[in-house]
C-alpha cells in the first residue's frame, strides 16, 4: 500500500514532530502507547520516554511487567503520573490453567490501576475442529470470571481477532461475536476491544460499533499492510502506512459514546528493530496525522 | 493441527486407496479435481489422470487453458468425457481491462462447457483506503457483466475470500456480502461460491448457506492449517489435514438444495511438489474420508 514517496513523507513528518519537541499535551490527551509497539524497549525507558514526549498513558503486557516486578512496575508508572490504559492479556481459555491465570491477570490489572484487562480467547483446542464448542466455552469462562473482575473493578474486554487467527489464537473473530457475549453483562464488567487491525475488513463493523456503545472498553489502532509475513502475527504497521480508514473508525467509536484512550499497538519486526524513542515518535506522528 | 500420527494415518489411507485402484464411480459422482491443486501437472496429464481415477469433473484455470489453447483444451476435456465444473477466474475489477477480461472469460467458460465462472473481486485500488467504494464497484461491474453471462449460459459465481485477502485480492469477505450482491439477480445468472477455506471461521456461515439456497453455484473444499506461510496464499491443505468441519459444511450446502459438484482445490507448495497422480489420489482420499 505504501510507495516510497509515502514512506518518505511519513519519515519527514515524524522528523518534524521529533524536532519540534513533544506534541502538545492537548493533542495527545487520549493517546496511549502500548508497550508491545516497542517490544525491546525496557519498561523504565518506556515510562521515561512517554513522560518526555507528553504521553499520558501506556498499555502494558503481563510478561514484561512480571519480569520487572508487578509492584515495582505499578509504582514506576504511578510515580511517573502515567495512566495504565489496558493490561494485555487474559483469555487463552484452552489452557489447562486458564482459570488461575485469568484470576491472577485480573488482580495484576487492579494492582497496576489498569481499568481494562484485554482477553484474547484462544483458538481451537489441540486436534479439535469444534469451533462452535470452543466459542461456547469462551462465554462460559467469562461468566465464571466476571464476579472476580467486578469485585476488582477491572473490565474484562473481549478482543475479536482477525479471522486469520481463528484456528490458533482467537475463536472470537468479529465485533458482533464479542458483543453477543459482552451484552450479557453490565458494560463496566465485560466489554469489547475495538482494534482497527482486526475489524477493518468487516462490512458490518460500523453497525457493530454503533451497537457496542458503552460496551467499548478499549480502542486500539495500527495499520494493515501486505504481503503478510509468515505466521501473520507481525504484519501490523504504524498508523498511516496501510489501508485502514483509521479516522473513520475513531469517529465511529466516538459517535458510539466512547471517550477513552486510543492505544497505538503495532507488532512489526522492522519497527521493533528501531530505537524506542523513534518508535514512540513515529507512533505519535501516525496518531496525530491519521487518527485524531 | 496435524500431528505425526495423523499425517501417517492420512498417508496410509491414501496408499490404500491408490493401491486398491480407482475409487468407485458412485462415490466420486460429485467429485471434481481443481487443476490448481496440482499446479505443475500439465493439462493432458490432469485429464488422463482424472479419467484413470474415475473422476467425472475438473475445475480449470484460464492461464493453463490459454497456454494449452482454448479450443484444444475444450476438445481434450470433452473427448475425455470430463465435465468442466468451474472456470477460474474472472473478477479483479480494479484492473484497467476488467471489462474486456471478464467478457472474454465468460466466453471461454462457454467454450469449455463450464457452467460457472468464478469471480474473485480484487482488493482495494492502489493507494486507496475506500473499501466501501471498492465493494460498490464490484456490484456495479457484475451488473454490467450479467447480461453477457446470461446470454452465454454461464453463471457468474461471486467467491468471498477470507478476510485476510480483503486488501489485496478480494474485498468480498463473507458469504453474506456475496449474497447481498447475488440476490439482485436470477440464481442462474449470478451465484456464489462456497469455499470452505474462506468461510469456515464465520459464526454466521451456516445461516448464510441456508440463505444462499439456489444461489450456490459452486462448492469447494480444502483445509485450514497453521502457521500460515508468507503471503498466506499457499497455506491451504488437503481435506482432513486441518481444522475445518468439511462434512458439516457439505451437509449444509446439501440441505440448502445444492446437489452439484464438490471441487477439491488446494494451494500448497508442498502438495504441488508431489507427482500429479499422488496429489489426485490424496485429494480423492481426503474427499472420501472428510467430505462425503
Amino acid at each position: 500500500m505504501t510507495g516510497p514517496a509515502h514512506a518518505a513523507g511519513r519519515a519527514h513528518a515524524a522528523g518534524r514532530a521529533h524536532g519540534a519537541g513533544p506534541a502538545s499535551r492537548a493533542a495527545l490527551r487520549r493517546f496511549s502507547f502500548n508497550q508491545a509497539t516497542a517490544q525491546h524497549w525496557p519498561l523504565p525507558d518506556v515510562v521515561a520516554g512517554c513522560v518526555a514526549a507528553g504521553v499520558p498513558g501506556v498499555g502494558l503486557w503481563r510478561e514484561p511487567v512480571a519480569e520487572y516486578g508487578l509492584g515495582r512496575a505499578a509504582k514506576l508508572v504511578r510515580d511517573a503520573g502515567l495512566a495504565v490504559t489496558t493490561l494485555c492479556r487474559g483469555g487463552f481459555f484452552t489452557a489447562d490453567d486458564w482459570r488461575e491465570q485469568n484470576l491472577r491477570a485480573i488482580d495484576e490489572a487492579a494492582t497496576l490501576g489498569a481499568p481494562v484487562l484485554v482477553l484474547v480467547s484462544g483458538g481451537l483446542p489441540a486436534g479439535s475442529r469444534d469451533i462452535d464448542g470452543a466459542r461456547a466455552r469462551v462465554a462460559d469462562a467469562i461468566a465464571e470470571l466476571a464476579p472476580h473482575a467486578d469485585a476488582a473493578g477491572v473490565t474484562l474486554a473481549i478482543e475479536p481477532l482477525h479471522p486469520m487467527f481463528a484456528a490458533d489464537r482467537c475463536v472470537i473473530s468479529t465485533l458482533g461475536q464479542a458483543l453477543d457475549i459482552a451484552e450479557r453483562f453490565d458494560p463496566g464488567v465485560v466489554g469489547v476491544v475495538v482494534d482497527a487491525y482486526h475489524v477493518w475488513w468487516d462490512d458490518t463493523v460500523h453497525d457493530q460499533i454503533a451497537r457496542a456503545g458503552e460496551w467499548i472498553a478499549a480502542f486500539q489502532v495500527c495499520d494493515w499492510i501486505t504481503p503478510l509475513p509468515e505466521g501473520v502475527l507481525l504484519g501490523r504497521a504504524l498508523p498511516g502506512d496501510g489501508c485502514i480508514e483509521l479516522r473513520r473508525l475513531r469517529e465511529a467509536v466516538d459517535a458510539a459514546g466512547y471517550a477513552g484512550p486510543i492505544e497505538v499497538e503495532v507488532f512489526n519486526a522492522e519497527v521493533w528493530a528501531r530505537p524506542g524513542e523513534q518508535i514512540l515518535a513515529a507512533a505519535i506522528d501516525g496518531y496525530l496525522r491519521e487518527v485524531v
